[in-house]
């Protein structure tokens, strides 16, 4: 089957800088399959970028190349990288700039070159466009088969560039954790990994600023409309929603807002 | 010619959601062609997601697999779909939750399943997040030639369920209806098919509070910019709109407000 | 490798609009490839769609036919058209209304044709949306192999309609120039071609409104975050932008702004 390259960056879809990378792309690579992540991350918001490709790559068929574009360092010295990831079931190839992006994957690196050959560059390189000039072209190469190794220099995975990841803390009673994204429908995702709950679920207790949300659901059904609710999302963490509305907008809760989840007394 | 999945939801396009579900759409079924119809839809709005897809269905290729996921109702006992639909000039299949979106179609539907062989799963199934879970895998295995009655049960067409679906009403002097719609330049999209009007066309009137709006044009040409008119839309149904404007910002109208249609005395 | 066709419309993605398009040419031509340059253009914003469109042409394979669809005329007298385009390092084929779109492009038309042949009509035509009657049936027809010739009668070249395109002006201290873009960072994209300005970058100095932004960078890493500077873009053409910041937001700039840039004495 021809290679997929899933799109990822913060271009939005208003300009035409998403669909020159595609058509880049696909002068170099005619039989490139090419799917879209999503082009609306916060402009030069590597961590939610980092977010959305952790919570998406397991689920792509192996050996996916994603072409990773949040780079508020285009132009300064930072490097660009291409590397092979190691995931559970599969594997991928992420092409992105060394800003961090990479941080929830780095214990999955394998491989990791920098993007420093230029017979696999856009000429004349631009300051400020190396998602056209660097990325594409290196993902297409990537499509084409060139071996990671040719892209450029090796590079060490240790000397990545790594993120403060907010990670929860344990108390005496239960977690102290924090909201990591929030999604369309106003949805809390939090930093807690759902296996850290145990049961009783009923027993569980979330509190948000004044909020007191009592039990662990497994759907929003279970609670009536406008009523919130915590549960285990999709992605398998922590999440706090109110049932056909936005807990965001009735809590005033926003990436960053700290929670407490605590396990109550029989 | 490899199957073609069309996608319509209501996850936006900012987080990595449809993403998700076209990377398991695509390690399943490399060979299916993918198209999004809108992830645009307001959230939970099944109503809305049934206009759009009955408005788009008969333009793709007979068998296109239309995978609609607006879904209130995830994670409780509404029911997963899969369903063959006989169109005028062509055939769809759609895979959906059993929740209203298919009403405008029903008369259509030719055989209908509900999703539950769970063979064709993505395990474990969350609670939350069966776009991912059921529906792409559902639409990906159709894509892969698994015959429709495979899914799972066979349910009567008879039992699927049904929004309230406005129709409008005959009057003495013409017709009652009212806005289903309101597309992206602000023109209001009526549920009074085209064909109920006749010549001549000057002796149309539409009154809709306080705007009176004479004769059904063809096109906005007919009008200067900035006035109103009535015409019979791409989609065959009366369109109320300001050239060049927005009729919606212009009378605050919106998906409800109703209209009459009135044919005067010569 | 199969056709590529590139699309670019003022449609949005909230309605079926594009996904109808996209529909209509894959009945008519399976094997297409589709990719979308942006549907946000705003509503019947020619100019905006001519600006996109002469930017990401080049970028694109050889013989990638874009079907542009801005048309505030649809129903009235102005004609469709389709074109071949030579271009520097490849050619191409727009599908698009008469109606300006082509302006920044019309050095480059070898051939032009409009397209009234109905036997490449999806029949019968509506008087308000020829993006799925016209103009996305050409692109398939084109696609299948149709030779541009067909589908319609030749035109002049010459006959083409022009907007009025702003042009830079030489002043005695160096140029005045507008903003005629401004993308989703908030950064400014003039009118004023990169190569009309010389070394030694630090003499040239940006005025517009009050601000005053001194010499040319190469990359917005060159100025601390929060700071202003002017560089000449991925487009070729002169940008001002604020570090991680927006320079519209930041100075109330905003298409059609006013601009000088002027060398100062050493």
């Amino acid at each position: 089957m021809s290679p997929l390259i899933a799109l990822l960056s913060d271009f939005g879809t208003r300009e035409a800088y998403v669909g020159v990378m595609k058509g880049v792309i696909l002068a170099l690579a005619p039989e490139a399959r090419l799917v879209d992540l999503t082009h609306e991350i916060a402009p030069q918001a590597v961590s939610e970028a980092a977010y959305t490709l952790v919570s998406a790559v397991d689920y792509f068929p192996s050996q996916t190349i994603f072409c990773c574009v949040v780079d508020p360092g285009v132009g300064s010295e930072r490097r660009a990288l291409a590397v092979q990831l190691a995931l559970t079931r599969s594997s991928a190839v992420v092409v992105c700039p060394d800003n961090g992006l990479l941080t929830p994957l780095l214990a999955r690196v394998r491989q990791a070159v920098v993007l420093d050959n230029p017979r696999y560059h856009l000429v004349p390189v631009s300051a400020t466009f190396h998602g056209r000039d660097i990325f594409a072209p290196a993902a297409a190469h990537l499509a084409r088969g060139v071996p990671l190794g040719e892209l450029g220099s090796p590079l060490s995975p240790e000397a990545l560039v790594r993120l403060e990841w907010p990670e929860p803390q344990v108390q005496d009673d239960g977690f102290r954790a924090h909201v990591i994204h929030v999604d369309r429908f106003g949805n809390l995702i939090t930093n807690l990994p759902g296996d850290w709950l145990s049961p009783p679920w009923e027993r569980w207790e979330v509190r948000l600023a004044a909020q007191r949300i009592r039990g662990i659901r497994r759907t929003y059904a279970e609670v009536a409309p406008g009523e919130a609710l915590a549960y285990v999302g999709s992605g398998g963490y922590l999440e706090l929603a109110v049932r056909q509305g936005s807990a965001r907008d009735a809590w005033g809760a926003d990436v960053g807002t700290d929670l407490e989840v605590v396990k109550l007394e029989p």
